[in-house]
């Protein structure tokens, strides 16, 4: 079949709308119609060539949902007419690394996946007889894609498909990354470095938690509103001070933060969001995806005085079994995706996402394969970028 | 009153034994009389000049025990008589990070214990009218030292004090890293880097925690048999490999260790520890200190991929009301510390302590002030140093 896909050729070239093939699904696999994408700096990150692990020519996207138009061979878990966000952890109950419930990095196409291919070492993307390849085993910025049955999580349908694509990445990464991975406490103090989706996401997840003090740190201080309306209690940027941040924070908090996370991707505030830990028990989640070769750092006193490193993928989130049910909370109203969406568009206009959020200027851009079908909903959060 | 003592003048100098001239304990001070310390690296460390904190003169010496014999104004948890382990990690019920309950760092005499003198600010040790400086708050190395009542515990008289000097570093920290940091569960897989004492004691602390897997990791060969007979259930000699270290403990154990512990100092090591770690849950403990101004690294990958890095200090004990409790085990047989115990000597044969532990030769060196009321015993573990 023919399908309409925004092709990342090389990396640092504007994505190109194509028609280009698709094959159907093979045995255990899924072929999805992607109602809405949204962008992510994990898909800038990689069409800038930074990212040690980006493969070219492919189709970006990891951030979105749809329906499932047809299932192949042996697929039960879903069936044709279920929705779906696409999975780029997937969930395979039959491995280890599930089975040990002490993580969500399934491994069962890791390398596959990584390889920009389907499990079976093939491509269902070709233009003209050249394969294009796969991106994080998900690629939603096709109209149709085809994925593994595991890469899948299936979700009720009464979840708006005009918004629920940021429940494929931001969302249950920052709220997983307070719940699942850091498991913040209530009563706790918390900071977030970097007010993007995901630090957005943070803030609601420390809002759930009950955290007591969550402080946002941006140097784009027009990210201030959004987050004390998620429930911030203050916001700091850097350059307003002479003084290093982790000093700052520190002070602000009389010794540090108990929990504070790093959703930028730079190594340096990878540093200061440990240093700015209490010494004894704090805790800092790295979040955000490094460039290729950077490296973190830190005085082994830091660690040994009780502070704790870690990091999440996902948030930590069980894709099929735990993201469902968050998309019934968020529906239940316990949180709000509205704040994260603040442009829509269509999928000619794909390379305007990027060009907003380079520029710092957008949380998420959604994008609409069918306008028809989901932008005329006139309650949308955001607005919609004229053609 | 006098008190004969091992003087660290300068940097990289031997010790001198000098009677010096010590003060009786002040208010919430406590004066005991040493009967046997031991050597710990960290006592070489500072003596090299590499810690930067090390300040001279002073009487070093950190794990030792004695018997109380004169107690200051307002001290009541000790009485003259009493057995007790002098803590270079104090343990005072009113501190906030003690009342936390997520810490033992202690921090109400950090900075003038960082400084090397009393609360009160100045020294009990003088030499002609200078001061001399305190160690770590505990100052082992002089037959008679003075301590806050804070950073001293009272143990049973139970325990031989020809022994227990090891109790006061070593075996706690050791165990406490296994038992309080990284809470190694039933079942585990572990390994350790350096097989001083402190990574014997983490053998004998994932032994009591029933790791499934226990290996022992040192440049130095000759002490694979006591890490063996201690519980290792593997050595390795990362000389033997041409492969970097933690990808022969990846390969050894399909996909890396549930726990790892650095118990050397070496930021390399620090390093090879976190990556040795299993992806998705692997834990590694810092436990040595490294050298002044060095820096621990590692791609940020590592931690999102599910690794944590972590640090103790003394292991996380909280020195008052729980080192008593782990003395109460070692005598009730729950675990040895004969085997820490390589030699024994008079406290004038200090410097060749120094110079067997430098060689690699000792696990540890118990030195007896008195010797004839402690190395008569027959039954002593290890070998007596002739004079």
């Amino acid at each position: 079949m023919k399908t309409r896909a925004a092709i990342a050729w090389e990396p640092n070239r504007p994505l190109e709308i194509e028609e280009i093939d698709l094959e159907g699904p093979k045995e255990g696999e899924v072929l999805v119609r992607i109602v809405t994408t949204s962008l992510c700096h994990t898909d800038v990150f990689t069409l800038s060539g930074e990212d040690p692990e980006g493969l070219f020519p492919c189709v970006l996207g990891h951030e979105g949902c749809g329906v499932v138009e047809e299932v192949g061979k042996g697929v039960t878990s879903v069936a044709p007419g279920d929705h779906v966000i696409p999975l780029y952890v997937p969930e395979d109950p039959n491995c280890p690394y599930i089975k040990s419930g002490k993580t969500n990095l399934c491994q069962t196409i890791r390398k596959t996946q990584g390889a920009g291919v389907m499990p079976d070492g093939t491509s269902r993307f070709s233009y003209k007889g050249k394969p294009i390849l796969h991106y994080m085993g998900t690629s939603t910025f096709s109209e149709y894609t085809v994925l593994p049955e595991i890469s899948v999580a299936k979700i009720t349908k009464e979840a708006p498909l005009s918004k629920a694509s940021v429940m494929g990445c931001a969302v249950p990464t920052g709220i997983g990354a307070v719940r699942n991975t850091a498991k913040v406490e209530a009563g706790a103090t918390v900071a977030v470095f970097g007010l993007g989706a995901v630090g957005m996401a943070v803030i609601q997840g420390a809002v759930l938690n009950g955290a007591s003090r969550i402080i946002g740190i941006d140097v784009n201080p027009s990210k201030f509103p959004l987050a004390k309306a998620l429930g911030a209690t203050e916001c700091v940027n850097p350059r307003d001070h002479d003084e290093a941040i982790h000093n700052i924070l520190i002070d602000m908090t009389d010794g540090g933060l108990d929990y504070t996370f790093e959703a930028v991707g730079n190594v340096e505030l990878m540093r200061s969001a440990l240093e700015a830990c209490h010494k004894g028990w704090g805790e800092c989640t790295v979040i955000g995806v490094a460039g290729a070769g950077q490296e973190i750092s830190t005085r082994p006193f830091q660690l040994v005085t009780g502070r704790v490193w870690r990091g999440t993928a996902f948030g930590g989130v069980l894709g099929r079994s735990q993201l469902p049910g968050m998309v019934d909370e968020w529906l239940r109203g316990d949180f709000s995706v509205d704040p994260y969406i603040t442009h829509h568009m269509t999928h000619n206009q794909i390379n305007t996402a990027f060009d907003l959020l380079k520029a710092g200027e957008s949380i998420r851009s959604v994008i609409h394969f069918q306008p028809q079908e989901t932008m005329t909903v006139n309650t949308l959060p955001g607005k919609v970028v004229p053609e």
